[in-house]
């Protein structure tokens, strides 16, 4: 079978509802996009669901389908994901957890989930607090990720996964931190829901009184003074796509939760510093670094990934939404003018929805393409939620997309003969 | 419940992709089919997957879910469906091989996969190695099949199936053939493989000798002087079409293939010697025989498959296909002259898309439709991969297909009360 390749762009929490500022226009459908419209125009398009109609997902869950895993076997939560993209080494019995470095009062209240969306010291924070040794003989791995994000680990023996956790929830602010508990009634649980108690107590000790916290109480900014935990897992095992589908994946992502994804998914990870997994990340940067992946024959599959669709959903920021769609187009379009589509298909997706009106992720589909040389157009005109929901690829779901991806590459094994 | 015949017509591997000279249709979008279309103005179309999106399946497969069952399930392998295909018994414990009569060279290597296309003598060779006894006690059954193809079954108690075979790939020639070994540590493996090798240079004496052969070799014909073999597998056990549904079914097929997996459904299986399974085939033969069964009331599901469309795209002759397309199209005409379309459901649809563009089987959607005297017509005017795609069936699956038509048949049992 001849092979191809295969260029995938993801933009994270893409999907919208229409917004009243833009007369009922989805920011993706108010964006000026020519370059991803003409990749509808000779494609297929569909509504995708990521999993099935109407159930939400997380940015983990999410790319494990678009990946073409099966979450439900092979992923135990998000906690193993976040010590992996922060470079920790999870021993088994370890308990991880992501944790978001935050704002709380003095009687225990959040008062920001991200700290003013911190971005600078927090490796100085994740410093103060790594290595830590509790009580119970339990010793505790910190380390920063992306933003106010965070990794926490849990190490000694006889731990479990089976427990609640810190964070009072991803919604509104005002409430107060959670007092850990096990799930069941071991041991194992409750030794490990006490542990994280206490890592919590030591923990806002710690930062309240850190340099960097007065400075920026100082400068007016909110304070990192706790990590909120959520997400508790252990690490299990996953094929790696290589192993399963025989494919050479490469992730340009500056988001380190995907680059953990894509580490499980064995793929390689992309990264440069100027990939901030924001608003001003270096989308000219990643293009020009697909362009290389896709002429250099190193990679099938080069997948790249765009943050801040989803960043700007979360802070329900309808018009930053948009300009960021219309700068990923642009990038698109200098990878159009490098690439023949006769030799890479080009897919476009996302792993969620984020509506600006719900401020979270939504079950709603997510607009999808798959455009190349010898597609057979479907009667989609317009790249957007509205339109791609006309095409012939919709109510799939990101599992299909990935295996048609796989079939036009020539990457899929013949069942029978 | 009132009960109605259906009448299914298979075009296997049908589905195809752009042809640069047909200015980017497909064959059968190219091809004049005023019979396919009408029935698809009167009747309910879509883009349907054999198993699921992007999976490609062979022949086999692709037949089994026609007809309502699911692969994973019930299937072990071509090797047993062939024997059945050529006639004969498996005892338990068999390993039988789909085999091809084929062209090697003094050094072992491909030169033609098919012999030329031979035709004429396969008995004759068949005859010539059938009942070959092997040094460990291994008998040797071989029947010759439609064409090139030829049913290989190694019978004595104590093999087993886990092996490689010699055929080194459906690909391009050029090849060495394959030496076969033990894909598990068994002895039964091992033994199996070394009766394997020791038939198939035996195969080749008896072979490059013959004076079939010796005459192929004077008129400037690939002598058909070794059998590669693949597909190895033992027999299982199914249900019947009719045990499951209560449906009498009849396969009107000059494949023996699909004849044999008729007979594993239980099917009937009516072939006459003009059907060729090639693109001489006598189609109006077929629609002749089609008329009395459903006429008859010997049968509730009447189906004719109808193979060259999937020969075309394995050597990628889009005129070819087009011309066969017309062809069968000229025989739904005549069918449809002589049936009551109030009594007798009448669909189409594929086992699979053999584009020319792949010259293999793709994981593409294939055209389906269900028309006839009650059922609720869509939008779709034409019967083509194209237009199918906007049709109400879109993205279902062949199960879904054979289901479907079954309830408009009255066959489906009703679940629950």
């Amino acid at each position: 079978m001849r092979k191809k390749k295969g260029l995938l762009i993801i933009m994270d929490g893409l999907g919208d509802r229409p917004i009243p500022e833009f007369e009922g226009k989805t920011p993706l459908e108010a964006a000026y996009t020519p370059h991803m419209d003409k990749l509808a125009q000779n494609g297929i398009c569909g509504g995708v669901y990521p999993i099935c109609a109407g159930l939400p997902v997380g940015t983990d869950v999410g790319h494990l389908h678009i990946f073409g895993y099966n979450s439900d076997l092979v992923y135990r939560g998000r906690g193993p994901l976040e010590a992996l993209s922060a470079g920790i080494e999870l021993a088994d019995g370890d308990v991880a957890f992501r944790g978001n470095f935050a704002t709380i009062d003095d009687n225990n209240i959040v008062v920001d989930r991200r700290a003013g969306r911190i971005r600078e010291g927090t490796n100085e924070l994740a410093s103060a607090l790594n290595g830590m040794q509790l009580s119970n003989g339990v010793k505790v791995l910190v380390k920063e990720l992306t933003e106010h994000r965070v990794a926490v680990v849990l190490r000694r023996e006889g731990l479990s996964d089976a427990i609640t956790t810190t964070d009072p929830g991803t919604g509104e602010e005002g409430e107060k931190i959670c007092h850990p508990t096990g799930i069941d009634n071991t041991v194992e649980a409750q030794d490990t829901a006490n542990a994280l108690l206490e890592f919590t107590q030591k923990c806002h000790e710690i930062l309240k009184n850190h340099p960097l916290n007065k400075q920026r109480q100082e400068n007016n900014l909110y304070p990192a003074n706790i990590i909120l935990t959520r997400g508790a897992g252990m690490k299990t095992a996953m094929p790696s796509i290589y192993k399963r589908d025989g494919i050479r994946a490469v992730c340009i992502a500056g988001d380190q939760t995907v680059g953990g994804i894509a580490h499980l998914a064995g793929m390689d990870y992309y990264q440069e510093e100027s990939f901030t997994g924001s608003f001003d990340t270096n989308l000219h940067g990643k293009g020009l670094k697909a362009i290389e992946f896709i002429n250099s024959g190193k990679y099938d599959w080069i997948v790249i990934h765009c943050k801040a669709t989803d960043l700007a959903g979360h802070d329900s920021q309808p018009q930053r939404k948009k300009e960021y769609i219309e700068k990923v187009d642009i990038m698109i379009g200098e990878i159009l003018s490098h690439i023949d589509l006769h030799e890479c298909y080009v897919s476009i997706t996302a792993d969620h929805s984020t509506p600006c009106c719900l401020k979270d992720h939504s079950g709603d589909s997510v607009p999808t393409l798959i455009s190349g040389g010898d597609v057979l157009a479907d009667c989609v005109m317009n790249y957007n939620e509205r339109s791609c929901r006309e095409g012939i690829l919709n109510n799939l779901t990101a599992n299909d997309i990935y295996h048609l991806q796989l079939s036009y590459m020539g990457f899929m094994k013949k069942r029978g003969s």
